[in-house]
């Protein structure tokens, strides 16, 4: 074997865990029978040790030394080495005792965070909060420590492991733009005052015919079904078990239909991207997205730009009729459309419209940002977020229980994630754009059920650059652009304009 | 850690090696989509090389000598040693130019028996069959020279791969006294000439009662839908993936209701063995069956046994009657127990009933012995099989597809793999006699829906001895005799003496 050889059968190897253990937590959130979560953490965590193993061995650090020295080697296997060793610097850089420390206080804090959101008492939390901010901080500089973060900020050593090469210094600028622009436009909006929450879409819509609903969707949309599945769980996801292998799961809800539909679409969003990869990176490290941000975007960008937009019930409509004949009979597509695109600010993220959407996570993230730089104690919290939601949103929780412990992401440790939500909008309204200007008369297509040429510009400009780069650098090849916020700001004030019929 | 730690650790995790791969190989048999196939395959060999690592792995060795000088091991702890010990023998002894060589030759000989059934061509698939006999006998050498079978014929090493500590002396005698009872039994029956092959069977069961009625069966008899599953495959099987996870797979023909229901009593009674390991073996070595043979003797002793007797068929009948009363309303408990009890020789072992199975399974057993051993050409294979189905069961195949192409077994290199069906039919009656000398009133407690009685009995005289002893040793100690089949032959004169109303 050449050094080169003995390295890519290492490579793979991590790579073929990482989709078993995808198919792992996959049959655990859809078919595994109850009990089964006893051994499946026995099995997951054998898995895991043997992969963490495979990072860790000497043989792996020598087979990447030796095999960057190959002169021959081209771009994508100087990528594929880098990468490859990112990875390893991020399994070995965090001390055995921080991981411990880090997987101890966070099992303390979701029991805590259980019972403190269920009684709306954030002091109960607050000193688990206060062990997982100081923990990330030591993670962080482990983390630069180590050479898996660039140096700088603590947290932006923590947010590059969701979104590689981003930093507080570029992401906050253009966050502060998104803040101002979107608390404009909702100000506009409020003063319309419209809520036509379309009562069509509030009856009972039984759930065999939604599931046959959601699989109506997929394939047009351009999910392959011969490599990948549509599941029930109780929390949509997505998991890649293969490049063969996309696995979906969304749920339902009898009164509400669209929950279904756009829970599929988005996930199947995420799925098309893992379908897309290039053929030449399947089972290697180039397999898979640059970053949070990037893989949001393409969800995002097919359920809101695509399948929120008027071409999109144009086609759908009349199918979605035809399942559903005594709720929607005689229905126009002006109003569906306006029924899947209201605005109205509310306490709780997940629920939230493509407008408020983004003001929930700049608060998480202006929030999150704080405790770890240190400018924001703990026990602050509850009062700084009520005050946000008060500028932003222009409403003000009434309880901690829909306010600052909504969320299972600081319980759960995950300390920089926020960002990328909002990073992945904001993508996908620049990716959107740069193809309506390569296509302009596209929405005609999906009027037709017709999206095959918007999938083939996002697999030629997104899919199939895999991981050769960053995701900026990916957005950038492909909008002109780096991160930046006017496409979002422009869609949203075009189509809400619209829609609440804006001067 | 203690020498024992060590050794127990790298032992949990060979186990949970295995029942990951279980449910890789489950999801490829179930809900994988149809291209899937193309990375299971990568994963699966993935995780087998690690497999055969770990088992390989000289630290592996180094902690089962170090571990056996522990002067405190109990009885348990050194059979883990010894089992454990056996399967290293088994994955190392056979050197890796043989196990490619025997890969390459079951692919090639895969292909062509795929091919020469098909076009009813024995001697297109006759050279195969001797490259994977020679194949096996060096195999066989290989084994016996890494210590990982015992010294003596060549067959006995492929046997105790399946059957440990059986061999070709003791098995030979006991079922050359089968193969004689059974043909004697046969001619008898035959004789009587009756066949009442019941029409109420066989018409219309819609799939979807049928699906309702196999789960009806598997609570009472004991499957603990909780820590399994049931779903649909294309063929039957049971997969183990962890004491808490055992999956059962079952199929449906629209006008055999039986086949569905037989497919599953016989899968669910390998997963009540498979849920049935003593808490203190899970994980370990020790949660698993000792042979292939005892494996087979608990689905079979569910399947015949247990539920194709009148008992069974008085508290199922009206249970089934429920589901399908335009099919069997007014059929009689003697009329359904007469139609899963007919006897009929026919050419396709899978298709056999009680009575002929077994001499479908001697028959096999001769010709590969004789093939292994060099008393038989292959050339010869078809004649002497049709000369064998003329003795044994009076019937001589017009075609080789009809005749010794019908299984896939040698085109797979399982040599050695057949006895284990016949040695499970013999443990089963054996089990099964025993169980009703502790417990005559058990058929009156199935009568009425309650199995609980038995699989008690099953689970604490075969169940919880998991690996401790060889199934010979367990069988002797439940039933007071190692293999011997006075209790199948009693059993089966018994009930076709009835059924057939001999004399």
């Amino acid at each position: 074997m050449t050094p080169w050889q003995r390295f890519d059968l290492r490579m793979r190897e991590i790579v073929d865990l990482d989709q078993v253990l995808s198919l792992l937590s996959w049959d655990e959130e859809t078919y595994a029978p109850d009990r089964a979560r006893l051994v499946r953490g026995r099995q997951t965590g054998t898995l895991e040790a043997i992969r963490h193993q495979k990072l860790s061995a000497p043989e792996l650090g020598a087979a990447l030394v030796e095999a960057a020295r190959d002169p021959t080697l081209g771009p994508a296997e100087k990528v594929m080495l880098a990468r490859v060793s990112r990875r390893r610097a991020l399994a070995t850089a965090v001390p055995e005792r921080l991981v411990k420390a880090f997987a101890e206080a966070r099992s303390a804090a979701l029991l805590a965070w259980q019972g403190a959101r269920k009684d709306d008492d954030f002091p109960a939390f607050a000193p688990h909060l206060s062990t997982l901010i100081e923990l990330a901080r030591e993670r962080a500089a482990a983390l630069i420590a180590g050479g898996a973060a660039p140096a700088g900020p603590a947290y932006d050593a923590l947010l590059d492991e969701y979104e590689p090469d981003m930093n507080i210094a570029k992401l906050g600028p253009v966050f502060t733009e998104l803040r101002q622009g979107l608390v404009d436009l909702l100000g506009r909006l409020g003063e319309k005052g419209v809520k036509t929450r379309a009562g069509r879409f509030q009856q009972a819509f039984p759930i065999d015919a939604q599931l046959a609903m959601t699989v109506d969707v997929l394939a047009p949309l351009g999910f392959d079904l011969s490599r990948g599945r549509l599941d029930r769980s109780a929390h949509p996801f997505s998991a890649s078990c293969g490049e063969h292998d996309v696995r979906l799961t969304t749920r339902f809800a009898l009164e509400d239909p669209l929950n279904a539909l756009y829970s599929t679409i988005h996930e199947a969003g995420h799925g098309m991207y893992e379908q897309g990869w290039a053929e030449a990176h399947y089972g290697t490290i180039l397999a898979s997205a640059p970053s949070y941000g990037l893989h949001e975007s393409q969800s995002r960008l097919w359920e809101n730009q695509v399948t929120r937009s008027q071409a999109f019930w144009t086609f759908f409509l009349p199918k979605m009729t035809a399942r559903f004949p005594a709720q929607l009979g005689g229905m126009s597509v002006d109003e569906a459309w306006r029924a899947v695109n209201q605005v109205e600010p509310g306490f709780i993220r997940t629920e939230a419209d493509e407008v408020t959407y983004n003001l929930h996570i700049l608060l998480r993230f202006e929030v999150e940002a704080a405790l770890i730089d240190g400018s924001l104690a703990v026990r602050d919290v509850p009062g700084v977020w009520r005050e946000k939601m008060r500028h932003y949103l222009g409403i003000t929780p009434p309880t901690d229980r829909e306010g600052c412990l909504q969320d299972i992401h600081w319980a759960s440790g995950y300390i920089g994630y926020f960002p990328s939500y909002s990073v992945g909008n904001i993508y996908s309204a620049q990716l959107y754009d740069a193809f309506l200007k390569a296509h302009p008369t596209a929405p005609e297509s999906f009027a037709a059920g017709e999206f095959g040429v918007l999938l083939s510009w996002l697999r030629q400009n997104v899919h199939h650059r895999g991981y050769l780069e960053s995701a900026d650098e990916t957005v950038k090849r492909a909008s002109g652009s780096g991160l930046s916020v006017a496409p979002l700001l422009k869609y949203l004030r075009g189509k809400y304009g619209e829609v609440y019929r804006l001067a």
